[in-house]
């Protein structure tokens, strides 16, 4: 359930603590101590107070807090034994359905990396595709201990933030959204093209899953951005647009078969909250992209 | 084996009908009316004076002349039992080692055309790809008598054209060739991309065979076309660009995983003697490309 | 000063023509004739209606009406003697500081026009620019009459639209305003390029005049259209982006001279009340733009 | 008058120095220190044998013979009291033929370089246009003694390179030609734009003038380069396409006034001996350009 800033601010430090304590995994000291720092004006700066604990808690502490983590695509995982959040989180990009051989190879990794550093490996999943949480987890197994014991701080600071966000409302909301679009220009005649099929698919390895499909209005745009009010997830995707049949319920001459039929544009997402704006500007016979705001 | 055009001008009319009657299947007839018409200024003229002699058959000689083709990916030929040229260009295609279900498809259509008009479907192969070879089937099987005479005549006409310029070698020969090519423009530093590689895949449904590599030289470009010295297959073909690692190489800061990496450049031949012309004008955040010459 | 539709609706018969009768230019009656059919639902309506008024009137009452307009750039406009309106309206486009041969190139049209039609040369002047008029002014002179009549009517439609629009508040506007805008695209380092100056130039002849000049905000874009609240005159205009700067201050190479320094983008513009969205995609080595919506 | 390497190579000490002492303004003793290095292998060598000697000679013989050199746009230019070679190239570039103002300003100039450097002003012409020259004149007057001297001596490297390639015919050219091209690509039909009208202006402050002009044949292309044959001059240039007229006949939509007519492209060249490839790929709704190769 969702609690306003307002009403946070309000309540008795028991009550804060239980509202929002499970946004940090199994570690209610963070809610109770950014309870004596109420109130706040922003959410953002109530998750930077509770960000603040875990900064300023004993080393040991901190060791203790990374450890009640669930190992990515676990055993834990796979019998249910993890918290909600967690659950949700690692479903959301297919971390609860690997084959056999990707879940030995994320068992090996995670066996290999606890072994180094002393704590499973923690990775906000919602920013990442399978395939960027793999090239995450071999980068980041060849860390040294303090640059890794950082870089686990930060996952925790995306996680959090996310949970923070879906769990309060109120003023200064953090940034935890980006946005996918596109729009597509017929340069043959200079208009918006209307009624153009959109498919985007991302990929696993070689594999392209399609994952969101849309038709442009008459602004040529789609009525929502492909991915909105979530963090884009890092990884690599392509949009198919079918521009062949476009220009042939047009009656223009294209070729048989058409020169450009189903375009592809294929890239790759970094920045999980930032705006990617990826247009195609097409004749029969020619076309561009770029990435645009 | 191949002989000039003014050797086949001077010898017998027996020698003459012995080194090119193997182009017409079968129909010896065809070299022995050309033989009269010598001599050829020119290979096309050649070739016409035969096509000539094919035309003003009467129709009965006609009709028996298209029989004397074998079924394509037909029995005969999956036996051996066809002439060596009609062999090559049916495996040129891929039509010597089909699926059984692409086999039983091909099965079908052939009796179907047989059964309407009588004489075995007719197509020259090395314009086509294996889908573009049924794309032109369903649709000549939808023709009338006389459009489907006609259409089978002008592959008769593409077929013996190709076969011609193999074996003749003189002023005048036919064109016969397409031409495939790229070139790659890096815009980020307004110069050519060098060493950039380059696959060409074809596509057969869903399906994309890579057919071609290359990479690109100090002027962008690579050192023979994609495809030349032979008609270009009409289908559908996808260019893919190994870009990211180019900008890499230079140090550019292209996000991580880069914007672009393999950029794909999907597009349809329609024209087997035409040149298509098909470039990459890139920078790490935008492309595009169009059908140059 | 304006009314509201609201009061018009409700105001006397005499307050109604007296408010806004001076919209058709020294016909009181047209305003009279559309007091009765009040109350108007939409601004748009009210205009309806006053031209219904024109439209049913006698041949000899429009013709009249037609001969109450100005001559444009005419003696009486030199002089000072027309209505306040068809004065702001003829300076907006230069026609009171025309040049001794432009003014005698008018005057020489005007004889030769109302001659042919009896009637004076009418065109909504803040529609078009001096150099469009003049192209009317000769197209229109080569019409008959039936369509040269049909012709200043329609021009009458787009003024007193105008003035309609400046006089009176309230639902459904008539449409009048077109929009010129444009962004800039920094496609080297994919972002919006920022703290670029742009000018907008109009031709008359060979000779250009700026018009408009803005600076790129941080989405690349103008803080306000550089032309918008009104129609776009008919006419060639020039964009100019100060480019090299940009990548100059960004330490680029690009050469000395930079390759771009000023790009000028040279487009007409033909629909008053159309959006002409007109961008620049730019790297220090290639540009495009297009007609974007 | 031209000689072939060869000949150069066999004649007499005192015929070679004849032949080729004039390239190396007023200085005879330079050809007289290279007849002795003979022969030559190539041209190139033969040049760099003579700026061996100037760069051997003792710092006096230097400086003699930089004063040797007449004043850019001087008045001994003025009074023909010159070389033919420096009148020449001079002239080329407009020296000629300044106004009052120019010359007083070049007059100011070389008063105030001659007093600082104790030489005139050496720029090698035919690499730059009037504009480019007074921006070398404005920087090198800020230059350092040695600097400066270095810089005098990469000038005289230039000019003699070019007056050594108009003179000697043989192997191993020097590099002395710049080329800038163009072509057409109308993206609308995919094919190249014929008959094209194509104006090449190049700058004098903000005056354009025109230095040469071209129609696009049937591949979109020109005969000739727009310059070839000789470096092109660092300077400021426009090409101007008529593109509007090429879209008008064949019929297409484009808006009326079109909303492409004449096209420019401004753009700098900066590398006298370089390749400038500028091609415009258009639509009647959008275009692009990029420096190519």
């Amino acid at each position: 359930m969702t609690n306003t800033l307002a009403d946070l601010n309000r309540m008795s430090s028991t009550s804060f603590a239980g509202a929002i304590s499970d946004t940090f995994e199994l570690a209610p000291w963070v809610a109770e101590a950014a309870a004596a720092k109420r109130p706040f004006a922003t959410v953002t700066s109530l998750h930077e107070a509770m960000m603040g604990a875990v900064r300023a808690a004993p080393r040991e502490r901190q060791l203790e807090f990374l450890c009640g983590h669930p190992d990515l695509a676990g055993k834990a995982a796979r019998a249910g034994a993890i918290t909600d959040d967690s659950k949700h989180e690692q479903s959301s990009v297919g971390l609860d359905s690997l084959s056999e051989a990707d879940f030995a190879r994320f068992h090996s990794l995670n066996d290999a990396y606890k072994a180094k550093f002393g704590f499973p490996f923690i990775v906000c999943v919602r920013r990442h595709t399978r395939d960027s949480i793999l090239v995450q987890f071999e980068r980041r197994l060849a860390h040294d201990a303090a640059t890794e014991f950082a870089a686990a701080l930060q996952e925790i600071f995306y996680i959090t933030r996310l949970r923070i966000a879906a769990r309060v409302t109120g003023e200064g909301m953090p940034k935890v959204n980006g946005r996918l679009s596109t729009h597509v220009l017929d340069t043959h005649v200079g208009r918006p093209a209307v009624g153009v099929p959109i498919d985007l698919y991302e990929f696993a390895g070689e594999a392209a899953h399609r994952i969101a499909s849309a038709v442009t209005n008459s602004d040529g745009r789609t009525d929502r951005p492909l991915i909105g009010d979530r963090p884009l997830p890092i990884g690599r995707y392509e949009l198919r647009f079918s521009i062949g049949d476009h220009f042939r319920s047009r009656g223009i001459e294209q070729g048989d078969p058409p020169f450009l039929d189903i375009v592809p544009l294929r890239f790759s997402i970094a920045e999980p909250e930032g705006h990617y704006h990826v247009p195609l500007l097409c004749t029969p016979w020619s076309y561009s992209t770029y990435r645009g705001s």
